[in-house]
This record gives structure tokens, sequence and C-alpha cells, in this order.
């Protein structure tokens, strides 16, 4: 059966975003550090469409993360742009241009209904108003018999988690502190039955796998 | 030059120790899965005086943990006891019986005077109430060139970690959430130039080395 997969990078106390995250600065303050060990890697940036980088041993752990995907589901706060009602003289399309890096269904959790957003590559962002097992549904079904994919942010991840509804989670633990921002298990007690089932260490970051045994 | 080195066990969400310590359950609610990945080691069972044990990845961190130290530095409530000045007509003489298992000098910071304390085997607790510096000036004498170990707990560790007095932290990271109690980095910022030096996966565990490089 598909499985629900997640993937975050968490620093050592925890956080996966520094303080005061705006739209100049999506990760907060010092959240950029959180992915420094995947920019160089070959297979980070190929799908971002750069050319040449790194393989090391995080490249089979990112190269896993990105296979078997057929849909994403995100919160509003990662799609990002301004709170509230949408804008719809200029309406945020996401930060990732005319030709996202997803290439299929995205559901973005809101409480702000906007009719779908259809970009280049295959990418379509719906607008999910009715809460996160809709979402799941919806994905699930968009999905096509692959992956379901929480791309984030902490928020997203905790509501499934807290619901039992996570399959995998892949934490990259990054070994530094920040101090301050959002946590990425406020208010989670439980796992929900994931258990460690792998590690990996590599340069600047420890991989973590979750799953059900 | 000798080293002043802490170990200590986190969650995956960041604690030390579950909620609502106290005498009967020191490690708080859920605290003692903190351990379980011990419990069973050979390394681990010798110094409590326990025979057999697992032989396993863990072995050589809890090893090399032990090894080379000559003073040993801790908090108040990891001595344990009550809050508040001292029993003088029962006094709380710690956790670990006649014939602890340190055998060397141990210091531990309070806020209540009260005269050493010598029980067999070697282990001394002198009780320090002049601040974490003082502290760690007796417990180098004490150690004769050999290191000081940080015993914990969690505050302990913050303030020779703020105090940039901490030159090497083994974090031994258990895959589970406790929700809610003592939490190592609270109020720490940063790592004061420890980085991640060795990774070391096990079974229930992942040992996390610092050093300075």
């Amino acid at each position: 059966m598909a499985k629900v997969r997640f993937r975050i990078a968490m620093s050592l106390d925890g956080y996966t975003a520094g303080p005061q995250q705006s739209e100049e600065n999506p990760l907060g303050i010092g959240g950029t550090q959180l992915h420094e060990w995947a920019i160089p890697l070959a297979a980070w940036r190929a799908p971002h469409g750069l050319e040449g980088g790194e393989v090391n041993e995080s490249t089979r752990v990112v190269e896993e993360s990105l296979a078997n995907i057929g849909a994403t589901i995100m919160g509003r706060n990662m799609f990002g742009g301004h709170p509230g009602p949408w804008d719809a003289a200029e309406p945020w399309n996401g930060w990732w241009g005319v030709d996202p890096p997803f290439h299929h269904p995205v559901f973005v959790l809101t409480h702000h209904a906007r009719p779908p957003l259809a970009l280049e590559g295959g990418t379509t962002f719906t607008f999910v108003t009715d809460g996160i097992v809709a979402a799941l549904e919806l994905a699930r079904r968009a999905a096509h018999g692959l992956d379901v994919s929480l791309a984030g942010g902490a928020s997203t991840a905790q509501q499934y988690l807290g619901a039992g509804l996570v399959d995998e989670m892949e934490i990259h633990l990054v070994p530094i502190l920040l101090g301050a921002g959002e946590r990425l298990f406020e208010g989670v007690r439980e796992l929900g039955g994931l258990e460690l089932v792998r590690t990996v260490a590599a340069p600047n970051v420890t991989h973590l796998k979750f799953a059900r045994r």
C-alpha cells in the first residue's frame, strides 16, 4: 500500500525553522543552516536544474526521499506568502517560480479557499480547506499508487503524526543549535508506532529513518 | 590538557528527563526509557557490579565515556533528595548506596553548604556553593591530569555549555518522544565551538560525539 512519508531537517535542539519566519526569510533566523548539508549534493542539485555536485553518504537518502512520490501535501506556511485570505489581485503562487520541482499534484492545507493553480512541468497546487484527512484522501487518489509526501512544515507534520497517519519519517538531524523557532515535535507525545530503522552518518548531518516494523 | 566531558541521554524531542521528577521517580515520567539501550550492555553492568551482558556498537562508546575520568561534577538534582537546605538529621547521601560507582572525587553544585561526604570505594562528594567555575577548578585539581566528567543533569550541562567550558559532549540520542520534561538545550543558543565528530548507530540509540576540531 502507498505510504505517507515525510522528511525534514531538524536542529539538535529540535527546530525545523529559526525564529521570525517571514516572506524574506522563510526559514527564520539561522534556518538556512539546516539545509547546508544538502546544497552541495548532486542529488539535490539535479532536481533543481543545477549540474554537478557531490556524492556522499547523504546521496542515497536524498534519492530515496525523492523517489516513488505521486503527490505532496504541505501546509499554508510552507506554500508561503501572506497570512489570511488569498490576495486575488496579486496571488501568491509559491516559492518555486513557474516550474516548481514537484512535477506532481500538490495539496496545500489552508483555511482560505482558492481555485487550483496549474503551473509548468506537471505541478498543480490544490487548496484544501477541510482538513488533513480530506487532503490525504485527495493526495492518495492523485498519487495513483505511489507514495504521498508530507513536505512540511512542522505544524503539518505534527498534525499527521498526532493522527497516526505517518508511515515513514526521515529526520535529517543537523548538529547545530537554533535556540528558538518552530519545533518539530511541539505538542506531539508519541511517534504512533514509528521506530528507528536506519541511521546514516553523513557530512554535517545524521539521517534517522523511522518506520513501522 | 585534561578535558571537560559530558555524556547524556536525550530523547528525539530533546528531553533528558521526563516530567514530574521526584525522589521516587528521579528520571520523571517515561525517563527510564532513555537508558534502556544501556542496561543490557556488559560495559554498563560491570561498573554496577553485575555480570554478563551484551557487546554491541554502543560498547566502545560507553567504555570510552567511563575511561580516563579523574573527577565528576554534578548538579544538586542529580545528586538527588529534597530541595532546599540539607536535612542534618537524615541527610540524603545520593542514589548510589554505600559504594557509588564513581570511585573518584565528585563535586556537587548546590546553594546549600554541607561537609564533604566520603563513601566506600574512593568516592567522595564535595558540596560546592560558589558556582560552576569554582567547582571546575576543584575538579581539575582533584582529577590529577585526567578528564573531568560532567554527570548532569541538564541544568548543569547547560551552564557549562553556556560558559564555553565543555570540550567533549556525547549525546546518546534515543529515538522516542517524552513530550515534556527537562530539555537539554533549554536556553542554550550555541555549542561553543563543538562540532559533530562521530556518529555511531547502535541498537535503540544513536551516539553523537561533539568536540572541538
